[in-house]
């Protein structure tokens, strides 16, 4: 690693913009407590424990700027390693802007996004892999989100790389002991024992890169398209799916979020149900399948909704539709809506057409729902969270959520299979063990063990400042 | 007063909302200790000393919700004087949720706005005003607004109050002691030193309500108006008041705000400049002079800039608008704008015959400036802040910049008024103690010592949660 690390003080605003109760600035660096005690009137912070809280007031020579709450951790116990002081203030913007100038005039230098937790995994605290988690724990919107980062953050995906790396390295030595005798022609490692470690290794390996499509889902949610003609009831289904959540959310005051009206959580998974408003504009397209922007919707979908009732489609309709926006990885969902309004007596023509036999390859769900009545939404929640659970890989406890961690498992799969390959075309070790090298630092490049500043510096350029 | 004294124990997202590096949970109340041990897994938070922060996990039974440190603050010594429990979590608003739930499963209840502070002051830690100025602290944009708010959560106005409670008090005790005898017709007060000192009250009354016009313009900052025809150079002027602004604003990075292109601060103090762009689709009725927008935008400002140049503007337009639109307490300044473009060599006759004589009563202040050429910028800047300067009452220390404050005053000034025309004209000394009883109350008020429960609600339901 070839990352400087940097001696100096570092401070910045570390709770969310805009104005609360209380606001948290962070210091963190060798002079942490002393341009805190500087400015600071109360105890002196130099002198005080460890983990203890002191009321005083910060003042700019002899103004006093607030009344404050400061937090002082000494090294190596902190979030950073470092020596790092947390200063609770009164929760004004204004108040934080002056804080920040003061501890820049008395030495502190502002913190650069993500900064604090580079320290810390620069300074060995934790490592890149938990880095990441912790940005994935602020930026967390549900249960499913938080759990995978939370568990990131315990070690999960480290434990598992490094089990890995454990194996490859054995290997390693092993065929870097035949290179050591090999002008003697000697063949030591036993190239049957070598061909079941590869499989194995070539397994578990694919198991982690399989994972990545349901940590996504986990993580990032999942793209819902609900696509029907105008009043074909997309938005009651839509408020029949929100209404559970909308009456957790109000109980909570302060947690209700700008977006909420479009993301519909269920077992704790995200689903975005995409711009429907976007949609309404160009329902009347859906038939004229040309139009740019419904398609653009429906292909970044993962799970399609299409609503139809008796009165207004017919099964030609409804066909056509499925025909055309079959995708492998599109699971298109048939919503027969407004059940209520059959009539019994006169058995429809259109019901006794449309089965999902006149499609096997492309949808395999046909639910018949009222969104008015409220019956059948069960079964629509049913549908999108068997969608998730059969994302699930049961070989592998540890899931990927992460692209930098995908693509970097990929690539490790790449030499672990040029390896194999190798091993089998019986070509020469010294090759071989260069593709283990390559293997090797791949699976490194996750823990960051192998990393450039490069990577570094994009990782942490994405969390917030403060963090 | 008659507040119930609730023991039962709260809970609320101290921090701002939205997502940050860190929020703040904050837990206040009997039970505080017992609810967070029970979710914490860590230390047992019983048993720690006080002002001490601990690193650990929330979980909801088994489950871990976070990783956390808590900070333990014993009662009496902490901010409600009730035993109080910090937890500092991964900021995103889903996890401040779901560790909300679990502190309500284990018995606390979510805070309504200001409960914290209504607690610090219903068991006495601070004073009515005190609790007010935390509000203002948090909701201070500038440094004049920051100040005072500070000034007055360190006991500035509860001390003056107090001085003059006392004499007050004093002046009540003599008129009593009067009432005691007052069948045996002896006059125990002497009427001199009474007259006096109602003298010496009501005049450090009147300072103080005279201040809160000061005090009103450093809290809410003053309201500017730049009138002028298009292209007059109201949006140039605007720019070269911002420019140094801008430059300061930009150096400490997340501190912007979206409205700072209304609002200049100079010497601390806000102008917030009425929305122009409004205005901007109305000039032409700058002439027209019944146009209600204008007219209103020009009734709420305290200062009227009003922007002209020779090449646009007629003598009798700039004094029709100002005979039009003078006002006793605005302050109208004639800017006289582009004077780069004047031809020296031939005076021009617009400029001679406009000068301030023609209204000597409407307005004070001809300026000539060159928004362009950024000349003149200066002499605005100081004609705006001498505005503020002039409001300033030399007689008082302590500045009003509450409106509750500024009534109970009024009030408290009426009684006085009252018991100085009892004392001159001989009223009955019964009379004298009501009104005398009647002023105390009113200042009593103030700090919160004569107070119902209606009005505190009123002032704690405009705090924010978690304060």
């Amino acid at each position: 690693m070839n990352v400087n690390l940097n001696q100096d003080t570092i401070c910045a605003i570390a709770t969310a913009n805009g104005v609360g109760a209380i606001g948290i600035i962070r210091i963190s660096g060798n002079e942490a407590f002393k341009i805190a005690a500087k400015i600071f009137e109360g105890k002196n912070l130099e002198e005080v424990k460890t983990h203890t809280i002191h009321y005083g007031f910060i003042k700019d020579e002899t103004e006093v700027i607030d009344e404050v709450m400061v937090s002082v951790f000494k090294a190596p116990k902190t979030f950073t390693a470092e020596d790092s002081v947390e200063i609770s203030f009164h929760g004004s913007p204004h108040i934080a802007k002056k804080i920040l100038e003061v501890l820049v005039k008395n030495g502190a230098r502002l913190a650069k996004a993500g900064e604090f937790t580079m320290r810390a995994f620069m300074n060995g605290r934790i490592d890149l892999a938990q880095a990441e988690s912790i940005a994935d724990l602020i930026a967390s919107e549900n249960e499913a989100s938080r759990k995978v980062a939370l568990n990131q953050l315990k070690g999960g995906i480290t434990n598992e790389i490094s089990i890995l790396r454990n194996d490859l390295l054995n290997f390693t030595s092993l065929i870097e002991l035949e290179l050591d005798f090999g002008e003697e022609d000697v063949e030591f490692a036993d190239r049957t024992a070598m061909n079941k470690l590869l499989l194995n290794l070539r397994h578990k390996l694919s198991a982690l890169i399989e994972s990545f499509q349901y940590g996504n889902a986990l993580k990032n949610g999942v793209e819902v398209a609900i696509i029907g003609k105008p009043n074909a009831g997309k938005s009651t289904l839509l408020n029949a799916l929100l209404k559970e959540e909308r009456a957790i959310v109000s109980e909570i005051a302060g947690t209700t979020r700008d977006t909420i009206e479009e993301v519909i959580h269920l077992k704790g998974t995200a689903f975005r149900f995409v711009d429907t408003a976007g949609l309404r504009e160009t329902t009347d397209i859906i038939e004229k399948i040309g139009v740019t922007k419904a398609k653009e919707k429906i292909a970044s979908a993962k799970v399609l909704l299409y609503l139809y009732d008796e009165q207004d489609s017919t099964t030609e309709e409804v066909i056509a539709f499925v025909k055309e926006f079959h995708r492998e990885d599109l699971k298109i969902v048939l919503v027969h809506n407004k059940v209520d309004l059959t009539n019994d007596e006169t058995p429809n023509e259109f019901d006794a057409t449309l089965n999902l036999e006149l499609f096997p390859d492309y949808c395999d769900e046909l639910l018949r729902i009222s969104a008015k009545d409220q019956t059948g939404i069960e079964a629509v929640k049913t549908v999108l969270i068997d969608y998730v659970e059969n994302l699930k890989d049961q070989e592998s406890n540890v899931i990927i959520t992460n692209q930098r961690h995908f693509d970097a498992l990929q690539k490790s799969l790449q030499s672990v299979l040029q390896v194999e390959e190798a091993v089998s075309s019986g070509i020469h070790t010294e090759l071989l063990a260069y593709e283990l090298r390559n293997a090797l630092e791949q699976l490194g490049e996750i823990s960051g063990e192998f990393t450039n500043d490069e990577v570094l510096g994009n990782i942490f350029s994405k969390f917030c400042i403060g963090k």
